[in-house]
């Protein structure tokens, strides 16, 4: 259990799988993310014929609702939300510095209130790991800090704050059914990125993260804190780069050797009325669609693409009807779990490197590009 | 084409075929309503896993938005919201009369202001015919006016103006690919609806539906007026009843006669966090289901309770979670088609008449009957 195993490789791009109590991960994966143990407007039906392999879901939300002793007793994450392939939960910590309304951090752990009703809570690294066991999840993760990636100073405190409590994650842990990931931090900082990924491995994890990126560094601090680390990791366990990213941070995670990647980025999208596409990331809710025959995108194979116009897309999201969230939501996982199965192909294949200027050209700086709007139907 | 073959009989309990261009329509059958061309929160497969065979959408609503000729010019309706079979679009008098801010009426036809905007526009039975050709449904609807039923004096003239009104659709109709029902008016008064059937019946319609129920007045008023008014339809046409109803109104319906029927309850009542059940009407969002670890209704073959519990289907609704919609949604459908679909299988084996003592004491007052909420779990 909770073996990786690389089963082919071009420069530090790996193609592998892990196993979990709930079946082989082929990697690289990107994780849909169900925040409160639902992706959002999707079926589990609906995942699967997406071919999602692993779901993550969050732990701050789900203690505290509808809590993870509720969670238990109806039989874990997996049962409560009928997910039958592998799931990770993250640590909480994340959430409870991004969205918890207060928060009062100290060496043992961190005092919050509640975004939803201001009710004071409190995470500890143990307390995380009990939620977490509760919860049940095959892929957990130990409690850590996340720092202003630019913060040198204060980056060094929570990277030594995020190893102490690597290691009591690792003591208080009891469920051999669970692999416990450590978190490398450190910001954009090469000194503690290196001293974090070196402690970390060190730690008998059976699966290393890399936290802290995607939070406001640039797209090449990104590249070269990954570049940085990944040499220093174990080739037989799985790294794993939290809450990335855009199609082109996967193919940049993946190049640089990462396995794993989780981001709310397509179901986000999805609810603000936006696409990816290899021609540029549209706006459905744009006038220019509301005649237009065609798919979102002519070379995708998802449900949506195979099924829908552009002209009914935007008629569901003028009329406010909320089959278009699960059209895009469709549309927009299918096109990340399409583009890293592709990827996982040509590393076995051997074209990955070839491939990657033809990835980028679709990706690099797609959000930004502009869709001629103008054509008319 | 159009043409109704009723198979079997119990009673005045009728099962047969209606052809329609996009298939053959099994009788008696519940039309799920997607007003803004969708069914609400549900993709057209996860209607066809449901056993849907006839969608109804809204003329009123598609006029306004995107317009029927937008839906024509993109192949029609059919191919617009991709529903491959049977579809019957309403004559767009209903809506006007419930939903148009102002509207003013005369023997011509009807100016009202948009509920979307305030703008004015004006339906005649020749425009209704119209924009019901452009949009491409199977089944079409004459231009009707809906009266108070209980108004003896103005559902006289309604119903007189609704013949008028027949006769002017029928003259306009092109398209030999659709079939346009006649509608019978009256409201509760026996005369007029005696009066409304002969006359709409001695019409060249391939099928006749009875309007101006379920607006008000009693069950028993119901029950009477069709008690009155199927015997006077001819047998090779099917008989739809506009906008009925409850599990416990489809009983009563096809045990006098109905063949077709449609309403918004069944997704209505999902947004709503109500479930049906044999047990009785179930608010999934009360704190008695946190934690039941039963589905909605232990006798239902559906994907949300053979997959959900009551715990999970109400902590989605909790953190507005927008799934929670489409899995009532897949529940109240299935239980209105299964239930449709139990009285045909029963017609033809001879059962029906014993069996509506067990459905109605399943459905009667349905709504009302209180479930037991006090079990703990």
């Amino acid at each position: 259990m909770f073996e990786y195993k690389a089963l082919a490789s071009q420069g530090r791009a790996r193609a592998g799988i892990f196993s979990t109590p709930h079946g082989e991960l082929k990697t690289p994966a990107f994780a849909p993310v169900g925040t409160q143990a639902t992706v959002k407007t999707l079926t589990p039906a609906q995942l699967d014929e997406l071919g999602a392999s692993l779901v993550l879901s969050n732990t701050y939300h789900l203690y505290l609702r509808p809590g993870d002793e509720l969670i238990r007793t109806l039989g874990g994450l997996h049962a409560f939300m009928q997910w039958p392939r592998p799931m990770l939960t993250d640590s909480g910590g994340f959430q409870v510095f991004s969205l918890a309304k207060t928060r009062k951090i100290d060496d043992d752990g961190v005092t919050f209130k509640s975004h939803i009703d201001g009710s004071t809570h409190r995470f500890t690294p143990e307390k995380s790991i009990q939620i977490q066991e509760n919860l049940g999840a095959d892929i957990i993760m130990a409690f850590d800090e996340c720092s202003d990636p630019n913060d040198h100073a204060y980056s060094k405190i929570a990277m030594e704050r995020t190893h102490r409590w690597a290691e009591r994650c690792l003591t208080v842990k009891t469920r051999s059914d669970q692999a416990l990931f450590g978190i490398i931090q450190g910001g954009v900082n090469p000194d503690l990125r290196a001293a974090s990924a070196q402690f970390i491995a060190s730690l008998p994890f059976p699966g290393i993260a890399i936290g802290g990126l995607s939070v406001g560094e640039t797209k090449d601090e990104m590249h070269t804190t990954i570049d940085l680390i990944t040499p220093l990791l174990p080739e037989n366990k799985p790294r794993y780069l939290m809450g990335v990213g855009t199609p082109e941070d996967l193919i940049n995670g993946i190049a640089r050797g990462v396995d794993i990647f989780d981001c709310v980025l397509p179901t986000r999208l999805a609810r603000h009325n936006a696409a990816f596409s290899s021609e540029g990331r549209l706006n459905l809710m744009n006038a220019a669609f509301a005649r237009d025959p065609r798919p979102i995108d002519e070379t995708c194979g998802c449900y949506t693409c195979q099924t829908f116009t552009r002209a009914y897309l935007r008629h569901l999201i003028v009329a406010k009807e909320l089959l278009a969230g699960t059209l895009l939501s469709i549309h927009n996982l299918h096109t990340m779990i399409a583009l890293v199965n592709d990827m996982r192909a040509s590393i076995f294949d051997g074209t990955f490197e070839s491939k990657i200027s033809f990835w980028l050209d679709q990706w690099q700086g797609n959000a930004e590009r502009t869709k001629n709007l103008s054509e008319n139907y």
